[in-house]
């Protein structure tokens, strides 16, 4: 039972710590922290829960990362189903807790995103579906190719948790604006449940498209690597 | 001697870079840091201290810290007393040279916050003290669980500062809006004295909430630590 | 092939993530992240991609640095222009991919410049072609000089990836002003080709400087390396 | 001869990165990286200079660290005045590139500052003298703990470019407003000789304080290093 309860606690620590920067600080007036705090914010989540709980689950805290993790030879079938429910959990309870702490503040509306990932309309930018999906899904790819990459035997030892957090951080300042950055269905599900509406029925892209993209980086990542993992 | 003259130093340099930042630096016209720099050199200071005396004291630098380590069993109760008197000290003494620094520059007021932590009105955001509470508790829980996890014997070896100073900074992206953050009692001590006042008058849910959350965090990690550490 | 599709991907995401943060995240509405942003984005794709594919290809991405590797006795001229190829074709498949995704919001145009480097009156800040070649040929100089030294025998091994990323990083503080930095003639490239006209016509020097660049810097680390390499 | 063109090259580059940041990007409009920028930068310039040319010439990089090292009994007596000799002209030749490529943009005017350090009317905020001089000798000091503890052989091995680096981002942090941060005479004399008048006229300040600073650290680390180093 240890790695999954550390995993509800890493994913915890990833959507408290992700989204409740981009909703206490963001915007926070004349000294917020922007979309450059919340990609800093999100990358360090990370790298702090890798080098906290990567001896004890892997720390992955996204379901994406496992099932890439699975396709590319690292991770067996038989964990899948409670890391994700683990990861799932702790985004939700992350997102119950964000809300609490947001509403001791006057004027806070959740309806006004709560950092909920959206295409179109919902986009930050008004991005289309086809601009979201295909941000998602290359973002992701290239996530699963730096964990598959810096965790390999022959990347330096020790050092994953740096390149991989930081590629986070990397993946948050690009992409913010087309669908304010999911590459993590948990992530997406945990905030996405307390804006409800639309915010629901956009879901299944930031599962979709997470999950596509990881797919693709543990292929990319197996045509490219020296030997078997 | 030697290791509490070290935490006394490490705290010193914590409050005065970290306040000092916020004091000097945060709003400075046009080209301000902001709260994102604020982040950054509360988190840098735990950073650089962690590899400059972490071989001497550990580099706790926060009563919570040293609490926390001995609920987890990495720290003997018998230095707890002496660690947390050499902690708030340096505290104390960082925020008179902030002082010094500060009252330096045409149109210093002390009483405009000099980076006390509050709740309630004096909340930068106006958040509610059960806001407060629940964000101190909760940033200093996982605050210890990156701290006994990165230190873990089976955590990759050197690079322990790293995260731990980064998740200092990540709590200050989160919470600044909050409280000011504490998340370290000698840190709200260290300028509280020198505001008094309010400041004062609400110290004690930075001791309060701190201690309740490194309490927390050393249990989160006892049950999901791999091994009797 | 193996390095040469990892060389491919590396700078495929070094276009996307500096480009693509230039593009869509820099002058996001009270949010963006600047300049700081963008320069920590180019950053991190070289400091991500050194730990996944540096144990592949040496995760090179770029021209100048592999042709400066070659000059400083660390790269077989024989793999010289199969490198450089995939390193390009990996920027322009970028820029292809960085168009579809910046298409899909509204008001874009191409011609607002898409991150292309630019001297004269297509410099950001109004820089003159010879403070361009100036600042180009000196910041890839000392890029070079960062990748040799930190990837020496004598260096602490497998922090290499560390001070090369953030390097970049570094280079972009300084010079984004100046000519949008290149230092990259693969990234200049990537991006140009969409832009056409002017940022084609300017192209010339954004592969001249950076390869004079990295010449002078592979002399200066051979005049001070300790030793045969 | 190596290791002094090394510190030549090194403070070339400290003087280049953080000077240049300052003047050519701090304050660009809109998208200006801002004194968080530039504190970043100034970090990075050491950071990447401590894994490039560490293992040549220890990378001090500035006159204050090369005295406070000989103080600690780190550095010898007989080669303090080449490596001084070689920061200097390493700091004025940056000025002079500097100068070469700012002069390229419409509107330079050198007398704006030129990234000068300042106290009274030069301080960015106004600060008086004493409070600059209790600034850069407090700063200096810390600086130099760092320096000592995190290359002392009781500290993890190979990090120390590390926190090294990220303590001179802190330290700009902190004090950009009251002195536009020295800690090393190198880079003030390095800027300052081409502001001429007051720039010159306040620069023992920024020789004496940095200096006062280093020899306090050096005693402050020998009073909490373990044993003799």
């Amino acid at each position: 039972m240890k790695p999954y309860f550390a995993e509800f606690l890493g994913t915890f620590w990833l959507v408290l710590g992700g989204c409740g920067s981009a909703v206490l600080a963001a915007a926070f007036p004349e000294l917020g922290i922007g979309l450059l705090g919340v990609s800093l914010a999100f990358g360090l989540t990370v790298l702090t829960m890798a080098f906290a709980i990567g001896h004890i689950s892997g720390c992955h805290l996204n379901p994406a990362v496992s099932i890439g993790l699975w396709l590319g030879g690292r991770f067996s079938a038989n964990q899948l189903l409670p890391y994700i429910v683990a990861q799932v959990l702790g985004g939700i309870t992350a997102g119950a807790v964000l809300y609490a702490i947001a509403s001791g503040a006057p004027g806070f509306d959740v309806s006004a995103g709560f950092a909920a990932n959206g295409y179109g309309e919902h986009s930050p930018g008004g991005y289309t579906l086809g601009a979201a999906l295909i941000t998602e899904i290359v973002m992701t790819m290239f996530f699963l190719i730096v964990i598959l990459g810096a965790t390999d035997k022959l990347a330096p030892q020790g050092f994953a948790g740096l390149p991989i957090g930081l590629a986070l951080t990397l993946i948050h300042l690009i992409s913010i604006p087309v669908t304010n950055t999911s590459v993590n269905p948990a992530r997406s599900t945990g905030v996405a449940v307390f804006v409800g509406d639309w915010a629901v029925a956009q879901l299944w892209a930031f599962w979709l498209a997470p999950i596509a993209g990881a797919a693709l980086g543990a292929l990319a990542y197996k045509a490219i690597q020296p030997r078997m993992a």
